[in-house]
């Protein structure tokens, strides 16, 4: 992945996730800055129609595409655990990366990863049963399929012992505890909203190959990709400095896959 | 396919129509009976648990497998035109068929072909523009796909003329008009309940290669597969009854696929 | 409401439970046992034409009807812990009960009481803050229904304190434990399955208004109505035997309302 | 309701059309434009909490409410035609009505009147069935409320005859063709855009007590109240520019409950 000489990373955002008439984020603004589009399937937002249109977008754009899976929840964005089973969550997630597998070959693309969404995505940092539901998932409908999680995850692990390629992320924006996780959101500081500072961060976390704690202690984890937003237009700038902050120091932003 | 010397025809049921924890016909008792199982795809009926557990009983069982795509309507049950577009309806059936496929593949089976549900079903009788979604949709999945239709539908020709493999369906318990289409469910007659007429009226029809229409005329059609249903019990006994009839007669019933 | 000399019983049933085409429950049968009605109100069973269909049916028996919501979740069939604020537990009551009332007041019925349906239900029993949602609910839409909820549950204190009307229900087939509560079902023995022991247990229970627990000890409790079943035909049999058993002991059956 | 010696209006909008975390408009900003406000009811858009809360939030402006129910279809948000039985529809729309009064009480409000929403709306305008069928909800539910229908509309003879109250309205941007019925929005002009044109459009109408058709000719027809959006920063100047316009030529803008 990454290496001292000529390192690259990947940049990374949620996107198609309106649903109807609903809109949510400006994907048309973030596809131009990210080199992968992390596509919702419908069941905690997305539907077909927003499914076949974003991944022909990424097509065009030459920006690679994951299916973004949640659990089906469209009133709390994914956002939220609902309660179920672990053998429940494996259907789920298969489910959904067939769904998003049709449509991105139905617009010429092709998935070439899967990230979780929200608290299901949450849940793969220390929860080996979901990590692994998720992971058999993969397997059982798409063994080439990467599966991307938080860098320092359980999931990495899991993936790993279960032969299936894994990439690790970290966010732009969010500040990260002494363990290397993300700080609860009702925590003061958890979310970083300077772009300047932002976009620096990345770069001495990208170039040190580890996690900055909000004490500044650093972490060595995998990174393969960063987790930018789309949803206000302080996301979409804090995106853009990023993506030039690290071009100017000699990092090659590009897809993983 | 059929041949007159020795004559093959398959024996298809709706299956899997359930949703949470509502369940509809007696999916155990016609698979039993059936060579191949349509099987809701979530949006009209079905979900993911529901699915997997059924391509999973259907493989035990060695019945071939369909997805079975509608409307996204679960009140409706797919019974009715929801007014989508013909773009959106193309979409909607390469997600289902997505879904369908990744759950088979979960559940160590493999969808071979896709049968459109009530409402769409019946619109590829006669309306070309959704033929031609459909048909579009599944070359955009998977192209090796077969599409199963009505006997006489607009889809036979749409499915030849895209290159599709097809097969054409005729209803156990049924009506036709002299036209060959289904008598509308409010017409007296439209639905038998007979299950020796059924079967014997099977026979004739499969042993011609014709449709019997209510006057008695014989319409010769193509038919691959007989539908049988399995929400009564009266239902799963006409479907062992055409089952019986047709192997008495030295007709091989088997999956085409 | 009951009193030594001449006891009252209600017998309360679920009711309205299916969903578009599905049905859950013989509700034409159980209707001619139960004296009270607690009707689905859409969000996790329950659509407009069912629920007026239910309050007509009730109407014209002479059954009482009460609101029944549930957590908002048709998969789960209300089963479930969906993880809704304290507040947003209030608005989702409050929107059910008016839905409930209106559609009563359509079919010419009224709703006299509301009893909070499966996970948000058991809640009832322990969970104060739940409790204080529900008959906040209550009070602000019609602070005249009635709250129907556990004998022995918190929720008969919040309402007394709050100046609701309560009414307090056993399960006819379900055991308790030393405390008072509902065994879990998957304790063994916690569903009771003959009908005769359940009639007799409640009559047991009825006659001594406490609740018998497992090891057979009476505890005093407010019981003002038995919840019975409708879902197989052996609930159908139980629920008449109870209020058979009832009636012969020369308890009245009928609803408080 | 308007009088030549002194004109009032009401100016009216969609609003709480929101669902979970998605949003739709600026409620904030439109309540400070209006005197009443149309509140989607949960089942075309908006749920629980944004009903409670944009019922409150029209309480502590002084604005009066509306239930705004609509098809059940989030996907289309309420525009297109569901194929429900007129039957359907009548409980649907009862059904509505009664979550959002109990809502609006909740709120420390109370609904006044009746507005269906999207393709509902449209079909009052000429399918006198549906009008009745409306009618007939609003009469069974609460009898009090009066009915918002489009100037011109089959609705209101079928109200009058019903014996419910009903106020009318048009819109500020929307051209009328020669019957006094809304261009289609297909056809070129049929939505305004120049918030002085549409304000000055509204003066005239309103002094004349007519709708003026796209070729200018006037038809007298009862205009009760304006229907503004606030979808855009356009629709909301626009909205602000009619009342302004409204009120410098002596006009009350009130509410008409």
């Amino acid at each position: 992945m990454t290496t001292r000489q000529h390192i690259e990373v990947d940049l990374n955002s949620d996107m198609g996730e309106g649903f109807g008439r609903y809109r949510m984020g400006d994907d048309d603004a973030i596809l131009n800055i990210v080199t992968s589009a992390n596509i919702a399937c419908g069941l905690h937002a997305g539907d077909p129609e927003i499914m076949a249109r974003t991944f022909a977008m990424a097509k065009e754009r030459g920006v690679a595409v994951g299916a973004h899976p949640g659990f089906p929840d469209v009133w709390g964005f994914g956002r939220r655990v609902i309660p179920f089973s672990i053998g429940e969550i494996e259907r789920l997630i298969a489910y959904q990366i067939g769904a998003a597998e049709a449509l991105a070959r139905y617009a010429g693309h092709r998935v070439t990863y899967v990230k979780a969404h929200g608290a299901l995505g949450n849940m793969t940092q220390t929860d080996e049963d979901v990590a692994m539901a998720i992971a058999r998932a993969i397997k059982a409908v798409n063994p080439e399929l990467i599966c991307m999680t938080f860098s320092g995850a359980v999931m990495e692990r899991v993936c790993r012992d279960m032969g299936l390629r894994v990439r690790s992320e970290v966010f732009a924006d969010r500040a990260y505890d002494e363990e290397g996780h993300l700080l609860s959101r009702k925590s003061p500081g958890a979310v970083l909203h300077d772009a300047g500072q932002a976009a620096a961060r990345m770069l001495r976390m990208i170039q040190a190959g580890a996690i900055e704690t909000v004490s500044g202690r650093m972490l060595k984890v995998p990174i393969d990709t960063i987790c930018v937003h789309s949803d206000t237009p302080g996301a979409i700038d804090m995106a853009a400095r990023v993506r030039a902050t690290l071009e100017q120091a000699g990092i090659s932003v590009k897809a993983f896959s």
